[in-house]
């Protein structure tokens, strides 16, 4: 039995077929019938989705061979024959979800604290009391390796079933070298065991630990001299991350591991300017950061400095939701020309839910992004604040055949019409990992 | 055939067993380890639940025989013994879940305005352009009966799949005689086919029809003189229901719709104060309404006057989120001692989601009312909306067996860990709709 097998044997459904193997890398497949495709490439700017109506998409293995109206299919003697078609049965098709924000791997829960807050509590009061993310720390450093692996691979599942193909993951929740490469080592067998893109972020500097209250500055050592060599020599991450913010990090601080982080390889990101405009987007800028993420309270000066530094900023809506902040200025960003991702924050405190389809919905209403300009948040913006959008996020010619059908009529239709589980099949490099039936 | 499966066949899904029957009349069914059970008593108050942990259920063909903790149950010597068994796995359960304001049946779909507004446009200039109720009355109109039955029915049974078991369906798309009894005949359709309780209210009064805008008075003798005795005649409604707001109907117009539909049978209930404090709810308590819905702009007298009259408040927190609008004063409703239910409102303009569950999340957050109060008010609370507090809407001795199993620790962890599908088994007169293959 394979390694996937294992952990999904436990939380199989009857309607996911996870594919013993990827599709065969010679096989030329055919969907066709499609009622839209939105392309969603990535210039032209938030709103410019390229729909395609009456579309059909042909693929090679796990790459786009070509994509546009059915209609112009046949004469095109470039392409070869499919062996095999598909069809859409006029269904909306769009590029794979990409969740670029998420602390997947935790320990425990903390619905009592929802409570709390739907009765007014606040959340810093709530941290206050012993609650927030110290006890996820010590709730993560007390569940196995193997338990967390087990409850994330759930949890992942219900994700791919919504239309997620890749999905960031950070560390953060161990705050010791060992805590933190148990996290990143679960994500490592995770990647190993689902058929869908995963990239790891180290976010060691996601609070300061309890232990070292009274000694920051060594933890900030530990972190540069001990984290980050012993993360990058497993290879276990892409990505370094800091939340500098009052209850965290400084930005000087977030300098000094940001730098630490790039000179070991890995890429920097920036929990930014969440609960008050201390220049954490500035920071982003001047380390060179591929994303600046929540921006709730970003300063005109922040919005210029990523803009000018061609960082993007990821909204996370669920987190803005749950602790009933004021949202990022999102149309501001777009119409200073900054490119604005949608992500969930997928964690047990602030954005208990892993729904990015929810997440969109909530920008639509929250953020005042349109629908449109919500998708290429979710696809090809989210791609750029990976660093993937080479690779994944549009559906053209030369990228991964990741996408998804939708039983819908549009993309309005989809996020305004809200259900449970729109997603009818899910494809990931080609391979179709979702199958729902209906009608 | 029978006229269930003939309108469900076309939505037949892999994870949904439609029984042929009700259970046997005869049959105890026992559950067994429950990890909580969540009562819901009828009185005690909005946020008494009364949990049992370890709990179990026995049922007799459709009726509740005895619930309570399972170590009390073997020594219990008045009660038979068990025909068939069945194992919860340490879920939670709750009440069948009650949608006790929708608009299910309508042509049509208005996504194209969801855009509108989240660019920054408002219901009412949306509304002036052409939008609104009145392009989905000409919608509706233009659809045929059996084309709305099974649109409907689709719809219908994604609410099931969530947990609705008890749902109420008002018309008011039609605005003729004609098409407000075509649309009350969908739903006497929907109720012999679906193994729900299903309960109609004429909602003639809903908009002033384009074709009466200079002779409203023509319209309400209509209501009154042709549509009540029409509706009442042919047995097609329960309740009569006035949309009494400044773009609809006047406080004396839905006085004179109201006790005409007294007359004929039809118990009222009122859409009230949604965008005015017009003394909605002052109209809800003069003719004895058994609920007063929206409420977003009720006044202190308003309260008063329904916490005298025994009406109570339905709140609708998904028309408050899709409009942007300040939602109803829910802990003032709930501390003056009014009953606070939370229902949908589904419709295709203002709460285009039938999600009953999205729209308990959002009474958490946006109403400030904690996980348990929003548990009462879409169960026991809305079967008083609908006067069915003594048949279900409690899992208690005597009650209809209606009942669901979610996947979740808890009331609190259901609603703040929001995913897709947390319904693992539905239960409705004793017989299993739903069954979801997880774990
Ligand atoms: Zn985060
Ligand atoms: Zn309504």
């Amino acid at each position: 039995m394979s390694a996937r097998n294992q952990y999904l044997q436990s939380r199989h459904t009857n309607e996911i077929i996870w594919p013993e193997d990827r599709a065969d890398p010679e096989a030329v497949r055919l969907l066709k019938n499609i009622g839209t495709l939105f392309i969603c490439p990535d210039d032209g700017g938030q709103e410019y989705v390229k729909p395609r109506r009456n579309a059909a998409l042909l693929w090679k293995g796990d790459v786009i061979l070509w994509a546009g109206s059915e209609g112009e299919l046949p004469g095109n003697r470039d392409l070869p024959e499919p062996d095999e078609s598909f069809d859409a049965e006029g269904r909306v098709v769009i590029p794979g979800l990409i969740d670029c924000h998420t602390h997947l791997a935790f320990g425990g829960w903390r619905p009592d604290e929802f409570e709390l807050r739907s009765l007014g509590k606040s959340y810093e009061e709530i941290a206050a009391a012993g609650g927030g993310i110290l006890s996820t720390v010590s709730a993560t450093r007390d569940t196995s390796e193997q338990d967390l692996i087990r409850k994330s691979a759930g949890l992942l599942e219900e994700m791919v079933r919504l239309g997620v193909t890749t999905i960031e993951c950070k560390s953060g929740y161990g705050l010791t070298l060992e805590d933190e490469l148990k996290q990143l080592r679960v994500y490592r067998s995770l990647k190993n065991s689902f058929p869908i893109r995963m990239m790891s972020t180290f976010l060691g500097a996601h609070a300061i630990p309890p232990e070292y209250r009274d000694k920051r500055g060594k933890y900030v050592r530990l972190v540069t001299e001990e984290m980050i060599p012993a993360v990058t020599e497993a290879g276990l991450a892409e990505f370094c991350d800091v939340f500098v913010d009052a209850p965290a990090f400084t930005i000087e601080e977030g300098e000094v591991i940001l730098e630490a982080g790039k000179k070991a390889g890995l890429i920097p990101k920036v929990h930014a300017d969440q609960l008050t405009a201390n220049g954490g987007a500035e920071l982003a800028a001047k380390v060179g950061a591929v994303s600046a993420d929540h921006l709730e309270c970003v300063s005109d000066r922040g919005i210029t400095s990523i803009r000018e530094a061609g960082t993007v900023a990821v909204s996370l809506p669920l987190a803005t939701w749950y602790l009933r902040k004021e949202p990022l200025p999102a149309r501001k960003l777009m119409e200073a020309g900054v490119p604005v991702a949608v992500s969930t924050d997928f964690n047990p405190g602030s954005a208990p839910s892993f729904h990015l389809p929810m997440a969109m919905h909530l920008a639509c209403t929250l953020q005042y992004m349109s629908p449109a300009e919500v998708l290429k948040g979710a696809t090809i913006y989210a791609a750029r604040a990976l660093g993937v959008n080479n690779v994944t996020g549009s559906v053209e010619p030369g990228k991964k055949a990741d996408f998804v059908e939708l039983d819908t009529e549009s993309v309005n239709h989809w996020l305004y019409h809200f259900r449970p589980d729109a997603a009818a099949r899910v494809w990931s490099e080609g391979a179709c990992l979702v199958t729902r039936q209906r009608n």
